[in-house]
């Protein structure tokens, strides 16, 4: 069986201007390739409806899972709920079961539960909640779009909660083998070999270290014995 | 004049796998910031030749510049270059200006000028050489597509070596405040605001610290004297 595929879309002018380093993709890469899915598409846009929404229907349409961060807040730039919900086609409108949630925490948190924090609520129809260990205010799961906070830890944790629910593959494997010299020498001889284990995806990445060149080479797949057979002889190539 | 506008293409498994966490984005992010030129979409794709030649037609003809880094070194997954000139329809050789800039630096590093080093000199038809202070091979520049190495260290050097020769805009300026208090608290009045300087772009950043809410306010724009009036309502707003 083919693993699940799925794609990433990040959302926030704060990204684009420099003014933020994204952390949340790179969070994702490894937890879905622990859980077998493999990632094959990130797109980071603006804070424009129009964007969102395209975007959303580009990339769901495309793969298994789509993974949305940012934009879930209460301030006049937090536009994603709205986005999915038009781009879905279906309405959104607070909903009972997050304004619980909400309330019930503003409350022991002795603030004022306003109409700001009231939009934490808005939820497409149709739409399961993701559940928000850090600070309440939900995610959501639409169809096959996951969509979750754009703050690190909320972000985190969100995942964490969506994981377990999806169906993952057979888990993505990879071994790795440093050689100290440039890409330029094991250019040859490494693509000879990725040749012969087409079922394989082998990379190299290539570095330096104290001034001397070295090279990474990565050997990545779901067959744990073709990845061993496939080391041995690069090691041998290698020594 | 309105700014220009950009797009950055990621080409890498290893990002996609969670393997390297890309550095590349930041970085060209608050460049093009510095040089008013306004990047408005970034996509990370993987190293597959179809894959590649889509999102460069489809993000060269969006914006004004597209930026790609990853995929232009000797190995067998270094396949960016191939597929530029796929998406441009225009032929690929190894070309007289690239081969000679690599014969002399192997010749002063004493390495052998083998096979694998000279596909570093294929270069599409019709481009130009962006230079690489670093390690030599070039990146290059074909109609408004710059192609860039992905190790970081390349990346920046051909960054810029590239910006002189960009059209800047106005500088994409901002100003921030940081208040002691959650979004939720701000949401409301810094709504009103945004939607009073509609030629200004306004952004609030949540976060936590020794446990307890704040929030970044952002307004950002190329009119300093707005920007200087809206902070002075916003400081008001928020003494």
């Amino acid at each position: 069986m083919a693993n699940p595929t799925a794609a990433m879309l990040v959302i926030g002018d704060e990204i684009l201007s420099g003014r933020t380093r994204d952390s949340n993709m790179h969070y994702l890469a490894g937890e879905l390739t622990r859980h077998g899915i493999r990632l094959q598409e990130v797109r980071v846009v603006a804070d424009d409806h129009v964007t969102i929404v395209a975007a959303v229907n580009a990339l769901r349409v495309g793969y298994d899972h789509l993974f949305t961060s940012g934009g879930i807040g209460p301030t006049h730039d937090d536009i994603t709920a709205e986005a999915i919900a038009a781009a879905f086609g279906v309405a959104i409108s607070q909903r009972a079961d997050a304004l619980a949630l909400l309330a019930a925490h503003y409350d022991r948190a002795g603030l004022e539960f306003n109409d700001a924090r009231k939009q934490m609520a808005r939820i497409p129809d149709g739409a399961s909640l993701i559940d928000n260990p850090v600070s309440t205010a939900p995610g959501f799961t639409l169809g096959n779009v996951h969509v979750m906070a754009g703050v690190p830890n909320i972000f985190q944790a969100m995942v964490a909660s969506v994981m377990p629910t999806l169906t993952g593959g057979e888990p993505l494997l990879s071994q790795s083998l440093r050689v100290n010299c440039g890409e330029g020498e094991v250019a040859g001889p490494f693509g000879v070999l990725a040749a012969a284990f087409p079922d394989l995806s082998m990379g190299s990445y290539p570095f330096i270290h104290n001034g001397a060149h070295g090279t990474n080479l990565v050997i990545r797949g779901t067959d744990a014995a073709q990845i061993d057979a496939a080391m041995t002889q690069l090691a041998a190539l290698f020594p």
